[in-house]
């Protein structure tokens, strides 16, 4: 989560992305994600705030490079939306173990996780971050309550916490396709369509 | 999770017992719940082993007061049992959402996934007691695969974090019978007969 810092500073260079992203971990952290705004990371970073639209379109998309997150929010609906409405379940649980199963893809995944944990600040930026930008977007696109789209993230949550963190077995050593089996149904049922 | 000590420690007080408490901490977190043993914490607190087993009857009481768990593993079976099959899920997701909706039960809870998340050796010890103490024999004693009753505690952790340490809307206000109705068919599902 450092950015180096190179003693002579190029203009335009790798590094004014650096920058920005260094500047948008620190504004992110202190101010949450929602509060969090393009001109007070440029303010931060000491760019104009044109440079920063240049490097990044969205809060959220500067967010997810800046935690180095393993996918982009904004592709998450489309493919979940991309397929048969009753293979939904599927397509995330299979989405989120894949992503998941590279270890390199889940270092900043765990990382933020971790930073929950002991960190009261870190907890609200990922919290709004998760709930605004991810899960309540992507209720609404399918159209189910935000508290069974949280009911389908705790379950997701918990396997990928029991597989990599807790490292339970058989959990941890489990087939990719036999989990596919056993949760997809549950993730379907949440995320069904017309419940209230 | 410290143990106070008076000056003069007098012998078969509560200090004893909290030595033995404090011992055990030790020898767990040391070597582990499966090969930590009454005797050695006996001989990591100075105390002849009888003595141990008359402030505890076994290994995972131990464990339990010395993490000041809110209810004992041994329990948990004998619950589940009690009552029609068919509500097994209902009644164990009513026991979790019940426990942790204390926040006085749920501080040690809680303070046992933070160790998990930045201790390798904690989480070592917290795997051990989970999946032998506590998953494997409920799992067993219901007659479900070991994968299923990990499916099932997935779900429960993972809500258990939303709703405590994420506090994501609207799950960390969620009425208890609310989020029974949801999960339960969920975990009912994980832990119903004769699946394989």
């Amino acid at each position: 989560m450092t950015v180096k810092r190179r003693p002579g500073r190029r203009p335009g260079s790798a590094d004014t992305r650096g920058e920005i992203l260094a500047a948008a971990r620190k504004v992110f952290a202190e101010k949450g994600f929602d509060k969090a705004t393009v001109r007070g990371i440029a303010r931060e970073a000491a760019v104009d705030p044109a440079l920063v639209h240049h490097y990044f379109d969205t809060k959220e998309g500067m967010f997810v490079a800046a935690m180095k997150l393993p996918f982009d929010p904004a592709e998450l609906l489309p493919m979940l939306l991309d397929g048969p409405r009753e293979q939904v379940g599927e397509r995330l649980v299979r989405f989120v173990l894949t992503i998941t199963s590279d270890a390199e893809a889940r270092q900043p995944l765990l990382a933020l996780i971790r930073s929950i944990m002991s960190n009261e600040q870190a907890g609200g930026m990922v919290r709004e971050f998760l709930t605004n930008a991810l899960l309540y977007r992507v209720a609404e696109g399918l159209g189910v309550p935000h508290l069974r789209m949280e009911a389908a993230f705790a379950q997701l949550f918990g396997v990928v916490m029991a597989r990599y963190v807790i490292r339970m077995e058989p959990m941890a050593s489990a087939d990719i396709e036999d989990l596919v089996a056993l949760l997809a149904p549950t993730i379907q049922r949440y995320l069904a369509d017309g419940v209230s």
